[in-house]
């Protein structure tokens, strides 16, 4: 950790926070201010208020504690743009961000560019400690917005009835097979997992603690669209014997038959993506995606195996370098697995459900004040994600990286990777 | 009616046309894009998708089956724009026309664009008589939305937690006292009402029929703010005796303790307007508006009156000029009546919860088709309101008019006229 | 109305009190302590709570009010057996009345013995005329729950997956058609409706007033189960422009395709009635019973004929005698209609559903206090039947009387006679 | 494990098998049938459907496989009384077991006592190995379900407007202040958790695995009302920043500020309990009680400290002996500490709420069939409680017993044990 007392100077922290705030802006360029308007669905929120709440965060946590005489943008501003933060303000209902015609598009872009440019000036001077630790949380925010906005906006043009495309993307030329998955064994043991070292982490990444795991193996790739078909064909949505009590309840009360942004067209199953509607066929090879853990978890058992703990998969990816097919590869969507025979698809392609619930790690400490709201108050009915996704940007994942959504979720990019017991 | 095999050249139709078009374009004209897009409560719709619609209609109901050779601008959109034909085609879901952010208002005013010249080239030409009686249609339900338009913006900007200002009026100056209330008698017997003669009217306004009237007397004027506060500060919101059983529930279940846009800020309360939030203080003169039928009830049980039957209140208005505080005046509020001494604001300011039922004439019959849904397939769970208000068209409005909701609305600019037995 | 300073000798009345007070017992006969307990759907109230809530009118209006030194049986059981009178007292939740295991059954019946003694000494003194007609008002609000009552436990037998019978009746044998129903004309012209003369009635039957009718004419005999099934197998539940678009929104959110009790099995529609599961093919020419006014009203557009309103129904209704398949015949279900060639089944065998909503006669007035709150309170949403049915007792109907539910009920016996104008 | 190939006489078990179905019949012994009716909230299932249940799974797991020639008692049972096990039979919507008035409580003794004698015959016999599995497992089935059906008759009786005792105890002495509060050590390390042994066990608390455990400390004892008021009275359920999200949106949605069956009578508390309504000023040193996770979770972060992970209480626990206030000792409620100065309370008064997520031990196997759906299709969205009860059946409990509910329920008899890091 920097010494507290004095600050140094920021010149690689100035780039990363105007490369990743452009990133965000460079998203958002395909949209009109009617597009960054829609909010679809209760997890989603607009990407106009995506704009907005990265900005309140700078603005809230950095500018008006470290920038001496700072005046904030607009005095609505600080709970028009809160999220959850009830340390800071009240916020206003989630339902209402799709009511939020005004501020307008431009204004928040006034106020994003104000925001940086006291941004710049703060971060031009030396910087405590504390504050340099707060401008990489807030970046680190930013890019998890970045992502949710690529959710919100697939999850908006899918809900649209003429169901646009984000992006045009020349067609792929998917391989009509992906490499046979094998399994790769670990010996497990007495090990470690949790973040350690220099580089940023989440609170809920640390302290790094001692584990036992018995002996394992993870498949080498993640499950696809093809085999995901074969459970389906199999009976996998009418079979309550596949399926966790809980799951089987969301099978029938939502009416599941196939993963989101499946559908049925002329017979032929299609599939919705950020470059538009794509035959299923064209697909087969790459992994399925926007499955809630308990397709995961009965795809597994049907399987005859089952999901990795969290702290197999990072066992098991702790070595591994933090590539794959991420947001800057642009594909936006998974594709097929190389062919390496070792552990493939770890980062990139899609989130991967474990079977671990999200809780505190052994001497788990959330940070002080309103920060703490971060992570350790959604510790509850989520289960944990590793890995990330075709759009979590690049410099945002790594190996100790915990990701969490409620177990019925589906509008994030979230597959399968099979684990079992070393035979 | 005109004779249905030679048409009649359509000179003031035209004018008529194209003279309803544009106002609604001008009602949009405050607004951005982003705000033509908020859909704030289940009642409303998106003011884009209002400009859309009625649109839709003029291409459905004429262009498609009168304009030879006609070609729809877009396939999508008959479906897109439906909202309740059922004979026409599927549409969308409601609670999602606040996604559509695509078709872009560009598209969209495109889409205007190009129907309105189609229809110029149907109407500088003969039309048969069907096709006279649609347009004719289409430009009243064209008002109709032009109304509701002004009813969910204001809506809009309510639900938005800046209460922004659809209009800059100037400050009204109003006086600080009604005119007092009088009791105007009427005779009643064997009366008749319903539409009759040349000008048009909707298919429920038919025929015209006999009905039996008991002496009866009507209010001069609406009641007033400051009569309403006089009812909430006399425990109007607390007593179940003043209330309906379902009137009574609706209080207790959304927690009404005022007309719908007044609230209280630092101990006074204020009221939220088209123009802005406006002190209570200086509309105590002024009707009260936007209360439900339930609220309407109850107040006059509390008066110790009742509210006017619809056929009461045509009686009294049929001699009455269509004329009062209507769209024209630009008030966009109900405002202080007139000191005749005889029936006053019966046209205008706020429409007029009655004590009927929406529910058929006798031998009525809607019209043949889809254009049959327009009104008859509403007739259930509805009470009739009469008069117009300060958002409706001037040319929209006669005393045959038979406007509906159901008995909890709130969003649209209702209020109340008391009644009496003669005594 | 009789003299209020001196009351007469209640010999008649006192035998009618418990001639009533009987009969209600009696319908329990079949029931087991268990059987009264259960409420199975939110219209409904547990049988047991039937027994104690009509014993609480009693004690409540009479026995507190006019039997000097009255003691209530139970302090709790003021509140605890009010169903609505808001004057009177807080009053449970309704949908807990299915937890009151406590007061058990014997200390209900303990409760209805000792308020009937108590009523006894009431009765045989000289009687206030008050309160003699609180008396009959008592014994009508217990008729009408005796009615509730079997309509309360149909539906919790049905809801038994055991689908047991109230009543062992030996089979009917009905014939396999009815007689052909013809059109019984009626002359209209300026008439009078409500109740008049000494008997009683309840407020909403007041005053006798005058209106004026359209000459029409009135079907011979109720629509049967093979003319319904006729609207059903001619697409009737698939057909949204049969249909009033609340009532299409109810059958599509209901599931709705055939009448409240019809089921299929094996092939065959069942006809659940309180003597048991009985075939469709036996009933085809009795009464359709246990649909809504959605239906009624779909049924008799696909007919291309209407409802009558309630003011037609009691013209044509009040020479004829009060008589017909009522609850003293004990079929406990709509039967075969007469062959006379005049009006048939006007009283009994099902409600019929008027195209009249449920509103104040012009004049009406409330009761005073708390039993005002009898009938005027529910005068929204709801639509009249008239003519009682085969679970109405004998001495409890009349030509003037109006019974009313929300459109989308079907738990009462409600069935539909067709109307049209006079050609 | 038994020899799977020659069954062993069953003098034991045959005692077991008869005490455990006496048991389940006494502690209906103060109902009476329309008490056994009440099924007051969802999680509830009324008395008669335990006694059924109970049955229906020996029927059905026993007598049916195993018992040559054995007739079902009744051919509907098997379906009416399925729970959950979708592999066996659909089963009714759990919300309408409170209609369940017929097969009458009669008709359900005899089905007990049917099935008891059949049972006599089958274990006087020798057993197969598996048979006498299942008997066990019946056993400990009908266990649990007589402690459920003291929660859910408690939460009946609490829901009845008269809240009636179940059962009447002489007033306890309960001493006025707890023992104080210690820390307990333990070294934690390499340890093993899970079931081992010849003695009875869920599949869930299998198998025995490995786990590494840092150092942490237990409280001696349990949270007492007393400190909870502390906590509430500091503001524990207005303070946004104790709380788990979704606990918070628990706090507000269901407006709690106490735990279940708490309430305040006459400004002071009064807490309901199976004996009958009890001060609160009574119990300050007795365990709290009916609090859902996510109370226990904010009274721990309050408290500064936090729950111990299922696994720090098992090791914590494995060698004391099973022994505490449960069902036998008859108090029915939690009571005061001992003063051992170490661990108490860790069996019986109240179940400890853990930091840790139900899920699979690592190698976890479900029981082949049906009978695997008894543990392992839960696995989501709950909370591990470990302990007992005062309302737990002796010889049901183990250190290794995994119970779990979402951490919303409060219905159960729920408290809080506290733990800390190592200092």
């Amino acid at each position: 950790m920097a010494n507290t007392l004095i600050g140094v100077p920021r010149v690689n922290l100035e780039r990363e926070f105007f490369d990743v705030r452009r990133q965000t802006e460079l998203l958002c360029a395909p949209l009109s201010p009617e597009d960054l308007m829609v909010q679809s669905c209760s997890d989603a929120s607009p990407a106009k208020w995506h704009l907005a709440h990265t900005t309140w965060f700078f603005e809230t946590f950095l500018l008006s504690e470290f920038l001496p005489g700072y005046q904030p943008f607009h005095p609505d501003f600080q709970w028009l743009f809160n999220s959850y933060y009830n340390a800071v303000s009240e916020q206003p209902v989630k339902a209402l961000r799709g009511s939020f015609s005004r501020p307008s598009l431009e204004e928040i872009l006034a106020y994003r560019l104000s925001v940086d440019n006291a941004m710049d000036r703060l971060l031009r001077n030396y910087l405590p400690a504390e504050a340099e630790k707060r401008v990489k949380l807030g970046l680190n925010h930013e890019q998890q917005h970045q992502e949710l906005l690529l959710y919100d906006i697939k999850h908006a043009f899918w809900a649209n009835p003429l169901h646009p495309a984000y992006y045009d993307a020349p067609p792929s030329h998917a391989p009509a097979a992906p490499p046979p998955a094998k399994w790769i064994a670990n010996p497990g043991g007495l090990i470690e997992v949790g973040h350690t070292g220099k580089g940023f982490c989440f609170d809920n990444e640390q302290p790094r603690h001692k584990a036992y795991l018995e002996p394992f193996e993870l498949a080498s790739r993640l499950v696809t669209c093809g085999e995901y078909l074969d459970f389906m064909r199999d009976g996998g949505y009418e079979r309550a014997e596949l399926w966790l009590s809980d799951g089987w309840d969301a099978v029938k009360a939502k009416g599941w038959r196939a993963p989101l942004y499946w559908f049925e067209s002329e017979g032929r199953w299609v599939v919705f993506t950020l470059t538009g509607p794509a035959e299923l066929s064209a697909l087969m090879a790459t992994p399925v995606c926007h499955v809630s853990y308990y397709e995961a978890d009965a795809f597994a058992r049907w399987a005859g195996k089952r999901l990795p703990t969290e702290v197999e998969w990072e066992t098991a990816a702790e070595r591994l370098p933090a590539q794959g097919n991420l947001l800057e590869s642009k594909a936006l969507h998974p594709t097929v697995a190389g062919a390496s025979g070792g552990l493939e698809q770890m980062f990139g392609d899609a989130w991967e459900w474990t079977a671990s619930a999200y809780l505190a790690y052994p001497g788990y400490k959330a940070l002080p004040g309103a920060l703490g709201e971060y992570n350790g108050k959604f510790m509850s009915n989520k289960m944990v994600l590793r890995g990330g996704s075709a759009v979590t940007p690049a410099s945002h994942i790594r190996s100790t990286y915990r990701n969490f959504f409620t177990p019925e979720s589906r509008w994030q990019f979230s597959g399968v990777r099979l684990a079992k017991r070393q035979e």
